[in-house]
């Protein structure tokens, strides 16, 4: 019995936590049944799941976000560059398993309820799924880092997606020791949560001053 | 005490159910905390939530969504306009309360951590409150009911978003009767769910045939 509210709350990007255990089979089905179980636009469920294990594709996968962390330390200055060097961007190879999630807008026929004014709508969806999956690994124990280090081009290759299929993310998962109380970012000090009431509105949008 | 798996297997996209009840402000609360307690990249946060419940608001919307559901229907033809046809996609003035969900990429500093590579990140942070959001309305029996059939721009002047301002979701909320067991895209024959098994792959992505 896992308590939506607590597993929201405990729920954290995961890095550095990753002990190397591989992931028990079953909560890995849950968790990708939780996935698939998110709403879609025109119930077109338009997500793919590739499952990444192979030593090879991880260190791969590793090589290239490291060199795209360097392209954004090269765009920083001062605190910014000495606090954005204290932070790990990824457990790739630590997590044991990457669970790459597409976008296949052919997916759902060709009139997508729902789609037809807003394209992205099925990108959404993706989401909805990510986000589930992170939940239901939360509750199982286990630990999830969305890594966004990377090319796109270089993702589709790297797992085979056809040119329709758009890569949305890179998930590590994986056995984890703990998860952190507090979030990385706020921990090495780049960013701080903010209060709800700084982005809540009533009726219109009225701009902070 | 609402079980994470429970919740995910119960959320259902809402459309006929609403009651017109007032939603008890402290659930509402809850379920915007849970949404503001979404990942996020580089922890921008940067989403807007703009509650509406003006009856004027409410009614100008269902107006412009009836004129957009018309578009996807002139679209159709044969069986897909008559089971389209008896399909209800929206339950605006019935929910009588809107939650407008707002994309703003300049929250989080100059440099967002994790968006270099990937603009469409922060839309993506988005999404996961929006699906957090709908869990936690689950939670509580509150109904939720995302409308896509509209026009960004028409939204965003409604609701007073600055140009920069995306909107992403309206998100009908409100007291249910009960939620279906059967997702209505489903019950009146529109699509049927997938099984996990066609999305996902191990290693390399396998086209299906």
């Amino acid at each position: 019995m896992n308590d939506l509210y607590d597993v929201i709350n405990r729920r954290r990007d995961t890095r550095s936590e990753f002990t190397g255990q591989p992931v028990d089979q079953d909560a890995l089905e849950r968790v990708l049944a939780a996935a698939h179980c998110a709403p879609s636009v025109g119930m077109s469920q338009p997500w793919d799941f590739v499952l990444v294990r192979s030593p090879q594709t991880l260190a791969a996968f590793r090589a290239h976000v490291a060199r795209e962390r360097e392209v954004f330390a090269g765009s920083l200055e001062g605190e910014r560059a000495e606090t954005f060097a204290r932070i790990k961007v990824e457990g790739i190879v630590e997590s044991g398993l990457g669970v790459v999630v597409g976008y296949d807008p052919s997916r759902g026929g060709s009139h997508v309820l729902g789609r037809h004014a807003i394209a992205d709508a099925g990108l959404y969806s993706v989401v909805c799924a990510i986000q589930n999956l992170w939940l239901a690994a939360t509750a199982e124990g286990l630990g999830v880092g969305w890594v966004s280090f990377y090319r796109e081009e270089f993702l589709r290759e790297l797992v085979g997606f056809p040119a329709r299929v758009r890569p949305v993310a890179w998930l590590c998962v994986g056995a984890v020791g703990h998860l952190p109380e507090v979030p990385d970012l706020e921990r090495f000090g780049w960013r701080h949560r903010s209060p709800l009431a700084e982005v809540l509105h009533e009726e219109r949008y009225q701009p902070r001053v």
